[in-house]
């Protein structure tokens, strides 16, 4: 990861995202930043879940704070007898995946982290369980932050001097990492972000995060991506991608398609990073789109901006067609949305 | 303007715009709006002039606000000898043209309501010079509400029965009576409106406007347009126009051309209301798009969304070309954006 750190911001960097230090978490606070970049302070497994729970960290973050909350967890337990530390382990385990029920991947790394202590356990393995957390943490972050570069550098070279990128939302490490490698290379870009309402990511994470590497950004609202298009003020338009089937179809953050529709009208192409392929979804006539709570589109922070008797809708998600897709940025290359399903194999 | 009152929304209404009884004017006050439905009280000119310039009526607003408060100058000055009384007048014409620098049509009305007490004061006409204006208040009004009639009725008449019907902005007078004339004529339809960042006239105005009349409205983000299209829900896009120059193009609310654009991908027809034509503006070339404070990006009310030292930028309009027009709503019909040539007469 040595290689990356200097290009990821506050936001995207591993050790501000979850850190662990004798008996301390400590967690990015994501609800200050980027009016301030703070931490939280954790020196208990409850403290760290309800941390997570109370969305301090968000997005890439709850699975590492909650890695880091195991290795609390198992700080306490190193001086327990086999069975009561194992059950120690378990409990805190339980706790830390019951912060968000529905992330599998959360629950899924922490099986991992739990395989990795267990062999301290059995005495497969020498050393605390403290440790082997801590290793197994640093070990998955790596093999992570490698797929994030790999695709930051395709990325990357899609772009090209003096390009004006537009984006949607918050694309996560492997776009910011292609804009810095781009960046570094020399190549004059600048960025322009949507605010994304209602959450407003655009705004909250990826400007600050663009600005921080010292790469000329500009925000804008959800409406302005076609008149600058039309200002010639944007040449490639890159987006992460929730899920993508293996008919090409991209499932993004609302506002996505709209942006591809005035991209493939303007010419420009549209490239979504991938993190994988599920295999059980093979076309795109198997999604459903989330709903969420329409009062988020009738405020703002709580105060209301409409008569609150008014109805309000709240997609979270849209789904843009192959042929409004110029490439998948992959860990394999940049394919076509037309030729995912080669790419796909049994999920690990 | 009988005929329609009852399809005139609270905001529309001209008798809750502004209105003049024995020396009070009564200004609807739109920063209360939609959250409350009151008025601003004024017993004299500068108190007039003053809500204008504090945005208390916007719009078409601040010209009928001004021609109340011109008739009140007229009520102090029907005591005097007529030298005296035509310097008062004129004093607070001054006052008021000077509320809106830049809208030229209030400064022109007001010319007209002077015109209209000139009468008086040389003898033409019979009466006071606060009748004399307000009777030519009511006469203007009349004129104006039956040309945006007419246009509702064109409107209307491209509506059917199932429709849903997506718009931006606040699209005034023409298109409401539009929905409301389809609605009254037993037309099921559903109407969709964007918020519009930054200053959110969809959620402010035209939702409560459509809400008010009965007809099912739902509130949607900037970014949702094109997904509700893929959906199905949308069959008719409609919107106001800033300006339409002569060659056909539609300058609006910044987020028109975008949703015009995926209209045209879903074949869903674009209509955009006329006010008039501006001979001085033969193509598009010769259009400025004007610049608004970035600062209104990076915030929500006062309430920074983002670092404040980031760039934003904020293009209050953008232009659509004719070919996503399906049809300009003028007085005359229902007309080709490839035609409006032929419809333009001099400046009255």
């Amino acid at each position: 990861m040595q290689d990356i750190a200097h290009l990821l911001p506050f936001i995207l960097n591993p050790h501000n995202i979850a850190s662990y230090e004798n008996g301390i978490v400590l967690i990015g606070n994501r609800r200050k930043y980027p009016l301030e970049k703070s931490f939280v302070r954790c020196k208990d497994v409850e403290s760290v879940a309800q941390a997570i729970e109370t969305m301090v960290t968000q997005g890439a973050g709850p699975w590492q704070a909650a890695a880091c909350g195991l290795a609390l967890a198992g700080r306490e337990a190193d001086g327990m007898e086999s069975t009561a530390a194992w059950a120690h382990m378990q409990q805190a385990q339980q706790r830390l995946v019951a912060t968000r029920p529905t992330n599998t991947a959360l629950a899924r790394r922490l099986e991992l982290a739990m395989a990795a202590a267990q062999k301290v356990i059995v005495g497969e393995k020498e050393g605390s369980l403290e440790t082997a957390v801590l290793n197994w943490l640093q070990s998955y972050r790596e093999k992570i932050y490698a797929d994030y570069a790999a695709r930051g550098r395709y990325g990357a070279s899609l772009i090209n001097d003096g390009d004006g990128i537009l984006t949607m939302c918050f694309a996560e490490a492997a776009f910011i990492l292609a804009l810095g490698m781009a960046h570094e290379a020399g190549k004059r870009i600048h960025v322009y972000v949507p605010e994304t309402r209602p959450y407003l990511q655009g705004a909250k994470l990826t400007a600050p995060s663009i600005h921080e590497l010292g790469i000329p950004v500009t925000l804008i609202g959800d409406n302005m991506g076609a008149a600058l298009m039309a200002q010639g003020k944007i040449q490639k338009y890159f987006t992460a991608a929730d899920l993508i089937t293996l008919d090409g179809h991209v499932v993004n953050k609302v506002g996505t398609f709209q942006h591809a529709i005035a991209a493939n009208y303007h010419r420009i192409p549209y490239f979504a990073f991938a993190w994988g392929f599920d295999p059980h979804r093979p076309t795109h006539s198997s999604i459903e789109i989330e709903e969420r709570d329409p009062n988020e589109i009738k405020q703002f922070r709580g105060q209301a901006t409409t008569d609150p008797t008014i109805d309000a809708y709240y997609p979270a998600f849209d789904i843009t067609p192959p042929h409004l897709v110029a490439g998948i940025i992959t860990r394999q290359g940049v394919v076509s949305p037309y030729d995912l399903q080669r790419l796909v194999k049994p999920e690990s």
